[in-house]
């Protein structure tokens, strides 16, 4: 709870401070009456193919597997944008515990490895464009480890630190190769 | 290069203090005559599913995803040891880089995503318990961004480390769920 308070926390920070332009306003007007977050996790995410990974130290302390779907990862491939209609990229976050095993075989400590599902475990962004069109063509989504949705007054925070890279079509994470 | 040669040392190293028993030593002779390891990157290893992630910090500096084909995923979830013929479980590693856009949007730097790859970009453990049986059934792998495969006198350093962990079948990354 601590770190989900965090994070929305800092991006509300940030949103208050870049990103609450006029048109964010008209935006938050318009989420008023349009969904704007999917309250089911995708069925079969944990079989998706691999976008990138990532590591969110401090407060967050994660470790993370951002993953797509096929509409998603071969948009990613073909470096297509806007992404296509049905395109969900969501990501796993897991704690960054030290791995004493793998320690002892390197001789040093070194090594980190994904630990316990976070508050946050899951997150994906689901495009469709005329569902969600208050936010961008996306939908958002956070859900703790036992699948149960963050409450929708938190999901309010999240297009507008998107807006950042509207330009990528609001996807923050690049393919890794 | 330079990480590559540092990885071997710490594996020789350890291995030196380690894992060279008599044992070892007879399996180092078996090693003459048989394959230990991998010379071809194999097929289709980017689409498949995620094992875990890890980061390891120091000198190897990167952060991995850890892959495996369907029969080695199947015998994960399943719990099922050891692993059946023709499971190959992979990793990829890049580059651990700091996200100066990320940073940006959290408001703070706590930000790393995969960079560039890594001097041993690839590496599979491939099982074949009569191909590969002077190395406890497991085929092992390295490559370098271009596909080039680690020279073999490197690859007699993997065995004697995935000894450490004979009870889980040579692998040391667990799934993570």
């Amino acid at each position: 709870m601590k770190r989900i308070t965090f994070l929305v926390t800092a991006i509300t920070t940030l949103a208050g401070a870049v990103a609450f332009t006029a048109t964010a306003s008209r935006h938050a007007a318009a989420q008023e009456a349009a969904p704007i977050f999917v309250k089911k996790v995708p069925a079969g995410y944990r079989d998706w193919k691999v976008v990138s990974v990532a590591h969110e130290a401090g407060e967050l302390n994660d470790i993370r597997a951002v993953l797509g779907n096929d509409i998603a990862i071969k948009a990613y491939r073909a470096g297509k944008l806007p992404f296509p209609e049905g395109a969900i990229v969501g990501r796993i976050a897991w704690s960054h515990v030290s791995s004493e095993e793998n320690n002892r075989t390197f001789g040093r400590d070194q090594s980190f490895v994904a630990g316990s599902p976070t508050a946050a475990y899951l997150q994906f962004m689901v495009k469709d464009s005329k569902k969600y069109a208050a936010t961008g063509g996306w939908g958002y989504s956070s859900f703790d480890k036992d699948g149960k949705p963050t409450d929708e007054a938190a999901m309010k925070t999240c297009f507008p630190c998107h807006q950042a890279i509207k330009d990528r079509d609001f996807i923050f994470t690049r393919y890794a190769p």
